[in-house]
């Protein structure tokens, strides 16, 4: 099985955490070095990461961290400090779930790296085993319209569905402000082989109109308690228009976080610049704002259905 | 009353036509010259002038290339040959009703030039008119949502509004892939002095779900006999996602065609480089394909009122 740099796009070797930097996508496939949980969260922030990449730079964060510190010393001053700088990087994903689990470990003096790494390797088999599940639920010849980035588990989902004789093909999605849809996914998918189309993000209705997507499938940055999910900004009217259209909508979702509806989550406020500037050339007229919602909540009830990864904690 | 440039882009003066260059907006407002129908095509393809410019530039055209026959000779060949390039020219607006009224107009003998100058004049007065009973529909504190860009029509209804003692504001969504929604309504409405904030074409239902949205507000590019219309790619998704959230939906229209449904409406497909390319410099993955579709069909049962431009002919 082949996987897109994306799947998993930070290592962490010899204490450096080595960073896929998405921003550079597609014309460098390049890793940036991170040494310490500042430069992480930097990372994070600038979204040089971002989906599960921010997931696995908090978990080798916190290895990294752990590896500086006296073993014999007392580590959770330490991680606490981490995790408080981590929480306040960005709003939308629940890091806190994250952070709260290693300092539960830690708190109960279970050995942190071992479950860290086995937490990492558990992540990464129930991620394989979403995308298989998620190619069960397809058709040869279908056509997928998709929409932002989910780390590699929509090539992934097509090698699956080749393996079953099913062959895929997609819609992108480009994903203002940031391209994730063409900058990442359009490229992983044409790199694993599969015929891709971009459009531009107001298009969407268009292509459903003339019969052109049978499914819809989008990741998830937020679960919560009631299948409410909070995604990138563009997914909930991509929902209300697969309702309209009647074309099922699928979502790869992350383990539930414990807010109880999407009403509870944290919708991030982004700088306006990065949507009225491009390549650092103003695309906007001078004295105008604009507002940038990075996430939006797609309500359950729009949800076809649900694929959830399913982590034990 | 104070008109936005983009109301009246185009003027005709001692043998050349003055076209404002669309495509050079917001960072220069600058007139390129058109000396013959040719020309006038080109100016049109390349989308240096569009919607109501593209109406004016044609009757302009033809004034133009009047202006160089000797009055005594028969002039139906020139109008004729210079009416199959203009409706070769884009597929989608209604060129052919244009061309059509003036070779009807050279057929029955009537005077040309008077005809054609006193046909602008009714379009500028009806236009007026049109902005005058869409401003009669709103309140004060409407935020206002509109797409791409009607032609000075918005700033103008914004005025209107003033003299009613009704403050406007705007969103405005960028409209990928040219921009027009903030390179040119954003600028036009910020000249007039009115806040006006851009968000991207995916945020539209976000805007809406947070209540800041009253009005919508959006023109057309074709307007069949059933009121269906055409317009800027998008805006049958404003469409689906205003009637998911109660907000009005208003288009300030062209006068009718003579097609029945907007199902005879051609979509004009444009060249994907438009997409994938940004000033010159690519922002997708190479090999990787677009589709641009530049229109799309709002059925007229997604439309709260029509504003029509009664235009006799």
């Amino acid at each position: 099985m082949k996987f897109s740099p994306l799947f998993w796009p930070i290592r962490f070797e010899k204490g450096v955490i080595y960073v896929l930097d998405e921003t550079a996508l597609p014309d460098k496939l390049t890793y940036m070095k991170v040494k310490d949980y500042k430069q992480a969260c930097k990372a994070i922030k600038e979204m040089k990461t971002r989906a599960v990449g921010q997931v696995l730079l908090v978990m080798c964060t916190f290895l990294l961290e752990i590896s500086k510190i006296n073993k014999t010393g007392n580590m959770l001053p330490v991680l606490e400090k981490v995790s408080s700088a981590i929480n306040a990087a960005r709003p939308t994903l629940p890091f806190k779930m994250l952070t709260d689990m290693v300092l539960g470990w830690a708190k109960q003096s279970l050995p942190l790296e071992r479950n860290i790494l086995g937490f990492l390797e558990m992540l990464k088999n129930k991620r394989i085993q979403q995308a298989k599940e998620a190619a069960l639920l397809l058709k040869d010849k279908d056509v997928i319209l998709t929409h932002c980035n989910i780390s590699g588990l929509m090539p992934l989902i097509g090698e699956f569905c080749r393996k079953q004789s099913k062959e895929l093909s997609f819609f992108v999605t480009e994903t203002r402000p940031y391209l994730q849809g063409s900058r990442l996914s359009a490229w992983e998918l044409k790199h694993s082989g599969f015929e891709v189309t971009i459009i531009s993000d107001n298009m969407a209705a268009q292509v459903m109109s003339e019969g052109r997507i049978n499914k819809i499938i989008v990741g998830a940055d937020h679960l919560a308690g009631n299948g409410d999910i909070a995604n990138k900004i563009g997914t909930f009217q991509l929902a209300i228009l697969a309702r309209y259209f009647k074309i099922p909508f699928f979502v790869l979702c992350p383990p539930k976080s414990s807010v109880k509806t999407g009403k509870e989550i944290k919708i991030e406020i982004r700088p306006d610049k990065e949507l009225l500037e491009f390549c650092g050339r103003r695309i906007a007229p001078k004295g105008v704002k604009g507002y940038y919602p990075a996430f939006d909540i797609t309500p359950a009830g729009f949800i076809t259905k649900h694929i959830y990864l399913d982590i034990k904690r």
